[in-house]
């Protein structure tokens, strides 16, 4: 199953809702459970350099279901998944990439924020993760 | 100037309507006047690497200032810019890019689509320009 | 508003005349507030090496709105955007890159400076914004 | 030898002074016998598009010492070199870039321009070149 483009709207629309309550200027990327970009928005006034990211957290949370920052603790000097930034054309570990998991703990997508902190980022993230399930994976089998 | 999100979301809803009224399933891009991703929409059922495509065209109509087919009559072997897509990271010169003008004659961004024929993109593009202004770009200057 | 040729080639110029007064060899980049490259001089003598960190130091610094050694600060393993220069192509998050503002307080570009020690490029910099305007952006709103 | 900082600016100030005399925008870049950047112009409002095609003009016509255009008559569907331009990480083989050899016959570097008709990129490039010496490389060694 993948998100539908009615679900990315939905979500896009939920984390730009949050984004603007925090006075925030956010891109918003949502991808499918295969990591192709489905929606994306990025709010006037936001960083250019953050389509990038945007687009790559979601990208890297769904290419390992995972929140972006779980990713990010691994990855840092002398932890296990070090450098792992090099593969898949480039990930992004840091906060505000999360899987959007459906009703029946299946990962239907993710999506990726990024503009403001990485609090932020996180934030309005899960505001839009919450518009359509939550982001928590099940072991497994979790792949659409 | 720069295309706005208000802008981009107009487009892209007048395109997707267009797309559906002919039933066919479309990726579609608007980009601002640097030819920086401003928003983009994946009908559900479109093809995957359309995704692309449809980015590309939107950029390649801002980086000539003219629509997508234009520069594919004068990419064609024997004509003069034969190779001309191996520029700017991967140019798309076939039709469905298309420069989006406002009423100043400035171009603000442009719009790209594909999934479908490139006479059913190109209509869909037009239909999505149509919501904001026109392709036609006066000689100069032309820049935001 | 983009920085024009005219700006770019006086920022330049006064970039090039710092370089040479501290002894020093660099090559120097401007882009506009797409992070589009306006104008490039190399000194004779600089490092072939410095010619893509000079571009990519102007890039990052328009892509996030501030100096190239502010996004190094947060970009430090542990800390919050650890990694982050595997976007966008490739950022360079070390002194030298500075957003050129104008008296507005609008963006219009920014400058890259490599081929010395960080405290050069950044001294280099610094004098070619100053040609200009100043490299301290308002909240909001700030892109062109 | 390498084309000066100086050299280039006077092979650039002469193809943009060309430039507007036949009302013509455009981006011109200069690279060293190595086909690294020395310098660079853009004018404005010339095609963004044009930014990467100058620079690929300029490094193709050092890559192989002669003028892109005749690269680009045997890089024809059916001719000896099609697809010759996946090389190098993407070459441009129509006409506007031109070796620029200095009065002993050693090639110190090429120039590249884009941002009208292959005529006129061809003329522009023509005057940078001749604000230094030719465009006529002897046969062999020409190398610097």
């Amino acid at each position: 199953m993948h998100v539908t483009l009615e679900n990315a709207e939905a979500a896009i629309a939920k984390a730009i809702e949050k984004a603007r309550e925090i006075n925030t200027f956010m891109c918003v990327a949502v991808v499918d459970s295969g990591a192709d970009l489905k929606a994306f928005h990025r709010m006037d006034d936001a960083w250019v350099g953050s389509i990038d990211i945007a687009i790559k957290k979601a990208k890297t949370a769904v290419f390992f279901g995972m929140p972006t920052g779980e990713i990010g603790k691994l990855s840092q000097p002398g932890a296990p998944l070090f450098g792992i930034e090099h593969s898949n054309g480039g990930l992004i570990t840091f906060p505000g990439g999360l899987p959007i998991v459906d009703e029946n703990g299946v990962m239907i997508g993710a999506i990726g924020v990024s503009g403001s902190s990485v609090e932020n980022d996180h934030a309005v993230a899960t505001a839009g993760v919450e518009a359509l399930g939550s982001s928590e994976l099940p072991a497994h089998p979790w792949r659409t």
